[in-house]
């Protein structure tokens, strides 16, 4: 970073028609966007005419929801990575993954050969997948506990990375004269034997562009602190006020100092759901608009499992009963269990209400406005210790996006808090982070470098 | 097919260099070209131009043999097919992946989204991964026995096939006037229960163009001949001769009607390793060239531990031992363990002799010869009951594989044999095979239609 100002992270947060749960039904949507390369190709064209940092999907292994009121289909992120790692140069590409349905071996490899194919471009959201749902469809009848979640969690990206460091750098010789390939003893096994996993190793795919791919968290949790703490490079959260969002960034930044690791080196974007027109009644008429298009019988029956209560509890017309449980007795998503119940009391909304906060972000902070009120929105928490950069939620897609990119980015840009051109080629150079020296032969390499 | 002539099916089998275990040796080489996607790419646009009807992946979890000696490092095919489906047009796109070493929500997924992403292309390869090397990378200490592999092997597929039927093709009805996006009864759990697998779904991604994969398999044993009768569209095989090919052929064929299935709806294809040149002295000269590239040390070793033997045993200018274990031990891969002793036993071949055969094609059948020669070759065993197509399998990558398109294809073509060009735009399609109606609702919207 040297003496240069301080600059901004933008993550553009992908998904079907728009974060807004009733996007779909705008007359200009694809209802079947969801599915369809060539929509998430243009997206991520935008964003990389935008200069963002990356692109990211969320994901799980399941149908969330009713496929009866809201698009459900979603490609699986890798292979969605590489279908957008060759309609694009730059930008990076992060998608999210299960620690708790996955396997290390096949995992790391995927990502190591997306980071492959892409030229050093590959991030992983690591996730722990709450929910019983998912589960079911790997032979278990409900979710491990939160707790055991993000204890395989640690040991996954454990073995993940020992088996990302398994080859040198330069372990590949291709001596054709005398036939040797590979120098053998720069290939190594790991022998990894722990809790939930034991792995030979080494894995069959050479160490990649990256050394390994941009280690991303979006759990927040005590548990899921700490695990951003000792192995994310960047981390995603929903965070609704300003001092909400300090307090989670110095926590955060105090939490990974803690683990013995540089707080530059975890780079925290909160999420926002940005409504934007180009004057501040539009923006909020749009909003409503959409709100308007939510089935709030269909809203309160999601409200309803995420709170752990009958629908019939929660009186649309009503603030939230007082006797919910406390996120101790939630092995679930945790933090976003706190989040809604927290925003719900301190704004002492009603269940309408709440259901038309959570349509327009699921839990993230929606803001309406015009350009430069969403630029300075920005702009004060990135200077107010609440953020290192945002995760931008468009609620509508296409549109939410380029108008982003044509409308709050040159603002950016022009204060000088958002670069105007790329200038590195990695995820990684993005976020302005170290390429991460191997654990096996890394340090050796630094002392005689 | 109707009254045209019955025409033949070519799969380009990719592999790093060539398939000669020495390729990468030669000056022309990139010996990094296993993990170049930029390779693979122009691989795939080399075949596409021939109206191939696939390129095909082999792949296992782990790294084989020695690294000091040969490329070792390998992409994630479906992230590789993922990276191919972008930079062609109507290729069939087939990886292989394993059923012992994976899941089948996550897999089936996969495959799904790499059938969207091509627009139809995607076949998956099903092996079930020999060896205790692989088990080791899955905190398994020993492969599982070969009976149990194939009889997960089944349950997989009917699982994956259960997923992927788990969504009618009509399901979505994307009203927007009334907010209902998919028909909830066409979207349905699966509620598998069995004695490998307990899978609730259904598959969070719709089914895809092809409603699933095409189906490959390439084991020639017992058991592996059963599953290719039941599950099978594909079958690859390694064949030495006329009279092997054409018994294999006959009796895959009668089990696949024992198995209830028409004979047509699967397609038999050896694999050929052709050296090409414009004269036969020329191609034999290719060869010895090649096999001059051998280190016979090393695959001595190999030999050895495929055969289960000590390497000592095997001197290298006699025969093999003659008291050899029985296939029945074998827990491995049984068919090529036979093949590899009955090649053997049947052209007396010493161990030298025999690794230059193997080392050329792993037991597949090499052929040198000119253009028309190869052709010939292709013809005979195609209208001699022991091939409905071939598995091309050039010695050295991408040469073999030009001359393949630029010298045999046009002969294949001019007798009437092979496409001159592509008729259908799936995978399927180049195959002559109907898309598979859905288990569920296919034999009724069959009634109705
Ligand atoms: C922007 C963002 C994206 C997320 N994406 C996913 C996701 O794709 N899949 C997932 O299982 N959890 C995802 N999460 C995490 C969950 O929301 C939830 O926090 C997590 O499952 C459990 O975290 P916790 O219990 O530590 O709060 C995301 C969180 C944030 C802030
Ligand atoms: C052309 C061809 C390609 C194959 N590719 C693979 C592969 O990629 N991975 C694998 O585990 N087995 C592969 N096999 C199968 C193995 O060679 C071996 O036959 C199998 O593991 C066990 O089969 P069997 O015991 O039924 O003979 C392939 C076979 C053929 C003929």
């Amino acid at each position: 970073m040297g003496t240069a100002q301080r600059k901004l992270h933008l993550n553009a947060f992908l998904m079907s028609t728009g974060h807004h749960e009733a996007s779909w039904r705008l007359p200009e949507s694809d209802p079947l966007a969801g599915t369809d390369i060539r929509h998430y190709q243009n997206l991520a064209r935008i964003a990389e005419r935008g200069t963002f940092d990356s692109v990211f999907f969320a994901d799980s292994p399941v149908i969330f929801g009713d496929v009866g009121r809201r698009p459900a289909g979603k490609l699986e992120p890798t292979v969605l990575l590489t279908a957008l790692a060759g309609a694009t140069e730059k930008i990076g590409l992060i998608a999210t993954a299960s620690t708790t349905y996955n396997d290390p071996f096949n995992l790391a490899r995927r990502f190591a050969s997306v980071d492959v194919v892409s030229g050093g471009r590959a991030g992983w959201n690591v996730v722990t997948t709450a929910g019983p749902d998912a589960a079911r469809n790997f032979g278990v009848d409900d979710q491990p506990a939160h707790a055991a979640r993000y204890e395989r969690a640690a040991e996954f990206l454990d073995v993940a990375g020992k088996l990302w460091d398994s080859w040198d750098d330069d372990a590949v010789v291709a001596d054709k004269e005398s036939g040797v390939w590979a120098d053998a003893d720069r290939v190594r096994p790991i022998d990894h034997e722990g809790k939930h996993f034991k792995v030979r190793g080494p894995l069959n795919v050479p160490r990649s562009p990256q050394g390994y791919p941009l280690i991303v968290q979006a759990g927040s949790s005590e548990d899921g602190k700490d695990l951003a703490a000792r192995y994310a490079e960047a981390v995603f959260t929903a965070q609704q006020t300003l001092e909400d969002a300090q307090a989670f960034y110095s926590d955060l930044k105090a939490r990974t100092a803690a683990a013995g690791r540089d707080p530059e080196g975890i780079k925290i974007l909160p999420g926002i759901v940005p409504v934007i027109a180009s004057t501040e009644a539009d923006a909020r008429r749009l909003e409503q608009e959409l709100d308007d298009l939510i089935k709030p019988e269909y809203a309160r029956a999601q409200l309803a499992k995420t709170l752990r209560v009958a629908p019939e509890e929660l009186a649309l017309d009503r603030q939230l009963p007082s006797d919910l449980p406390s996120e101790d007795s939630i092995e679930g998503a945790k933090s976003r269990y706190t989040l809604i119940v927290e925003l719900a009391r301190r704004e002492r909304l009603t269940v309408r209400q709440l259901i038309g906060r959570l349509g327009g972000g699921r839990g993230h902070r929606t803001f309406s406005g015009t350009p430069e009120q969403v630029a300075d929105a920005i702009q004060l928490w990135f200077e107010n210790g609440a953020a290192d950069g945002f995760n931008i939620m468009p609620p509508v897609l296409p549109a939410g996006l380029e108008i982003f990119v044509d409308h709050v980015v040159p603002v950016l840009r022009a204060r000088g808090l958002f670069r105007t051109e790329y200038s590195g080629s990695t995820l990684r150079e993005h976020y302005g982070l170290e390429r991460p020296l191997n654990r096996y032969s890394g340090a050796l390499a630094g002392l005689t470098a």
